[in-house]
């Protein structure tokens, strides 16, 4: 996704030990105009797939499950990091290192939002080690839920983390891949995705 | 906004002491279409105000903020609960009593993202006691920037946060108001917002 790949280039900035701050159009700013083009971009690699609700973890999946969510017309279930007052009865939950947050995060998801007839569709802002993403793939495994894809904006591939999803035999993609930094530069893979 | 107090009506569930769950198209599950409506609605009743910038609190401000964004084109700021590990600097800190949380809450937004020479939309999912969206006007009042109007989805106005607002004399607009419980039933307001 040029859009996407130019952005990074622009004003992604590598502060070190492999983490990237996209700040400034994903992470805390958002620009909704590359938000609307992601999201218009997953929704044509999964449309085929007949997703029938999008699962994504708050807080920063929600703004490109949003985006995609309005251009195939599903519903999308954000994962709640804490259980909130509203919700009742016994969530799915499931854990997992947080990389950016240096600690063990939850992931509770309603059963009235995550039934065995679903397709997911499972999206987040990047696949780096897929730590949050497996717990997530657990949470749909424990609902009962089909899993027919997962998507990322920004994959760094050398964490890794795709290799841990290939077992599930599912398309995953992603919008951007990193292959490496080196110093301030940001290395691109230069493959389609 | 007919779509939004018909959804309240049909899928709002009160659930005692004034709290109103509407988790399953705003604040877990998100509809999708009706976010683009809700965005369309305030984008309507605020351009004329020429914001530059929005901003909300994550999580449940995402949503609506960036619907809205997506319909004016200008960027979305949320301020964070937590200092994420690319949040550098000192940033914008604030802290409000959160209703639903049980607990002081952070916002925390960076100086990147909020300058002098911004014209601030603040929207929120709720307002009630206005204790969030008081902090957040006082963290745009902290980076010199003009607010220059507030929204929020849903108001109750029978917990007082409109009153709380006058001050500021700004447009305060809500797409839909509830103005009682009583038992099950939601009573909104029949007034145009």
């Amino acid at each position: 996704m040029e859009a996407l790949r130019a952005r990074i280039q622009r004003d992604g900035k590598h502060l070190g030990n492999g983490i990237l701050k996209v700040d400034s159009f994903m992470n805390h700013q958002i620009d909704p105009v590359l938000m609307r083009e992601i999201g218009l971009e997953f929704a044509r690699r999964f449309k085929h797939l007949n997703p029938t609700r999008i699962l994504t973890a708050e807080t920063s999946g929600i703004a490109p499950a949003l985006a995609t969510a309005m251009a195939l017309e599903i519903p999308v279930v954000f994962a709640r990091k804490h259980k909130p007052v509203t919700m009742g009865g016994q969530p799915f939950r499931q854990s997992a290192e947080s990389h950016t947050h240096g600690r063990r995060v939850e992931l509770l998801v309603s059963p009235e939002y995550l039934s065995a007839d679903d397709r997911i569709l499972l999206l987040d802002d990047f696949l780096a080690t897929a730590r949050t993403i497996k717990a997530l793939v657990r949470l749909i495994q424990e609902s009962g839920a089909t899993l027919v894809g997962i998507g990322a904006v920004i994959e760094k591939s050398f964490e890794g983390g795709r290799s841990e999803l290939l077992d599930l035999n599912i398309p995953v993609e992603s919008l951007a891949i990193i292959e490496k930094f080196e110093g301030d530069q940001i290395i691109l893979s230069n493959s389609r995705n």
